[in-house]
Order: C-alpha cells, then sequence, then structure tokens
C-alpha cells in the first residue's frame, strides 16, 4: 500500500562528503556533509550544501576553495567525529589523528588517509534557505594508486566508500555486491521487448 | 602512494535516481539520472542535472514539476533500461511493464513498483555547461507502507536501494551492512580525546 506522505528530504544513498577547507589562521579544516553531488560532467563540478553556522561555510566564502573527501570504511569513526564537533573550537586533524596534505592545485587540504580527493574551486553559490549550496569545479583528483582501476579511476570495489542511510535508519552503511553493469543490464529489456 | 590525476565527475557511492514527468502528449515518462543529491533540508529540495538532449529535460522545463523514483535492487534492469533508451521514441513505462501512478500533488508520474518516490516542484534552473541543474522544492513523498520505519520514515534496508559505482566501475552495486549509527559512533572520539 502506497502512503502519502510529508515532504522529508531522504535520498537513498546519501554520501559521506568529507569537506577539506584552510580556516583562516591556516589551520586545516574537515567536516562531514550528505547534502550534495555531482551536477555536471562538462565541466565537472560537485555541490555541497551547508548551513550558515558552520565553519566551513565561511572557508569557502573566503577562500573559494575546499576539497571533497571520501573516506573508506574504515575511517567511519573519524567521519563521524568530523560532523559531531565544530573546527571554531576543535582541531579535527589533531582530534582524529588523521594527516592534512595541502592539494598541489587549491589552497585547501587533503585527508591522506582517505582512498581519494577532487579538487574545487567555487563556480556558483544559491542560497535556498537554512542551506547555500557551493558548487565547486572539479579541477583535479588525488587518489591512492591502490584504489585505481586499470584506466586510473577509483573502483568503488577498492574505495569502499562509505554510505548514510539518512533520517529513516540515521546509520552509515558499507556498499554490498555488484548487481549489474551500467548501460548493459538492460539490455536485455531491450531484447525482450524486440522480440515481442 | 597519492597520484595527482585529471578532473573527474567521480563520486562514490552515487545515486540511481528515477525522474517521472509527463510528455507534452501526456504520456509519462522514466530517465536514469545520477547527477543529483539532496541539496537543502528546510525547504527539503533535491537536484537533478540532465543535458538538453534528454526528453525530461524539456518536460521539467514546461510543466515544472518532477518526481524522484528510488527503485530497489530487484528493479536494477528497469532502472538500467530507462537510461538505455529515450522516451522519444520508446513509451518506457510499456516496455518495462512498470505502472505509473499520478501524483495527487504534482503533474507527475510515480512508478508504483518502487518503494518511495519525492514529488517535487521545480524552484531554480541553473545552466553548467553540458548538464542543466534543476532544483525541486520536495513537496511530499510517496511510499510503500512496508518500507516505512516506526516513524513514517523510509528504512535503507528495507528500500534496499540501487547505488552507481560511477565510471571507476560502471556498474550497479546493492547496501552492504550497517558500519555504526550516524552521529554516535564518532563519540568514541570525543571521549578518547577527552580522557588524553
Amino acid at each position: 500500500m502506497k502512503l502519502s506522505l510529508p515532504a522529508q528530504s531522504i535520498l537513498l544513498p546519501s554520501p559521506v562528503l568529507i569537506i577539506g577547507t584552510y580556516s583562516s589562521d591556516g589551520i586545516p579544516n574537515i567536516m562531514n556533509a550528505a547534502w550534495g553531488g555531482i551536477v555536471s560532467s562538462q565541466p565537472p563540478c560537485i555541490s555541497v550544501s551547508l548551513r550558515e553556522a558552520t565553519l566551513t561555510y565561511h572557508n569557502i566564502i573566503r577562500a573559494e576553495v575546499f576539497t571533497v573527501n571520501i573516506p573508506s570504511e574504515k575511517y567511519v569513526k573519524e567521519a563521524d567525529f568530523v560532523g559531531l564537533v565544530s573546527g571554531k573550537n576543535c582541531d579535527k586533524f589533531k582530534e582524529t589523528r588523521l594527516t592534512p596534505e595541502k592539494s598541489k592545485l587549491v589552497n585547501a587540504p587533503i585527508v591522506k588517509e582517505f582512498p581519494y580527493a577532487l579538487e574545487c574551486k567555487l563556480v556558483r553559490q544559491v542560497d535556498l534557505g537554512r542551506h547555500t549550496m557551493f558548487i565547486g569545479e572539479i579541477v583535479g583528483m588525488v587518489a591512492d594508486n591502490d584504489v585505481l582501476n586499470p584506466n586510473q579511476l577509483p573502483d568503488i570495489e577498492k574505495v569502499r566508500p562509505i554510505l548514510w542511510g539518512s533520517f529513516g535508519s540515521m546509520a552509515y552503511y558499507n556498499i554490498g555486491v555488484k548487481l549489474g553493469n551500467a548501460f548493459s543490464v538492460g539490455n536485455e529489456l531491450i531484447k525482450k521487448s524486440v522480440r515481442i
């Protein structure tokens, strides 16, 4: 039975984005954001939506750059921690014992222990209410050699990213098994429809 | 070893969004989109980025409404199929034998067989190059009773959504196991840092 329910910002799955910026005093900061996604492929762009209350919001407005770091599942505690505390009163790299490495392309830190990161330059800012959406052009990518496929692209089976179950579960999950190849598994229906 | 690589629009995981619209002749259409995500919680908003070449792009511009349907893993073939063919020359509901049901809140179809859908009104359009980002305010949600948790929110463990592994794997995956509770599992690091 289908039920009509109140509007909710529930997308399944949601990603776990660890946003890297420098504070005005040069201290590297990371925060956990779930509101975001790819918004364009040419040029490659990603959106991240943040509340004004966060330190990262102000860091991005000032520096106009940020990184999006993708944690692997073994860093679920660290990923959650950097969403529980504010960089205004905590050095999150120090507390998590994660290592900041400055991006070569943008003035923002990369999390050394995480498998890959997108290096972004702010190109658009859209105020939407409680959240402001920052659109960053992805100008480069930094990845561990051992999570890449033969085409030098991050392989999800090696990255082992975290997903967030949103408000319905309030929990993190890992990826499961492969269901089929994209732009391929649906071909079975095309053939079937042709046969009919 | 960390490698610097060309910019890529690779976010792991990426969602599988099945966008529902009506064509100008009233035929319900669905397409598979991976570029999107929640962009605001108050008001609840979601973004979906589409190329002008798609029928859905023109349907959204004309009607200013759309649905975002979340397929469960058992519909991976159907989800892939509706990204392989265009609604310009194929009735995708008919071919997949999925059932369109008109949303009560917006003039757009919902996929009856999928566990839940977000009903959206277009509030912003941002041209970004190859893709145009459509921001929809989520005005309601329709869900199967049996995928809801006690708070009437879609539970990821019951929805069993599909995730896309992006260009590095070109494959779909299901969700795996729970890694920990959000806003909770990171507390262990807070306690540790206090102890030190």
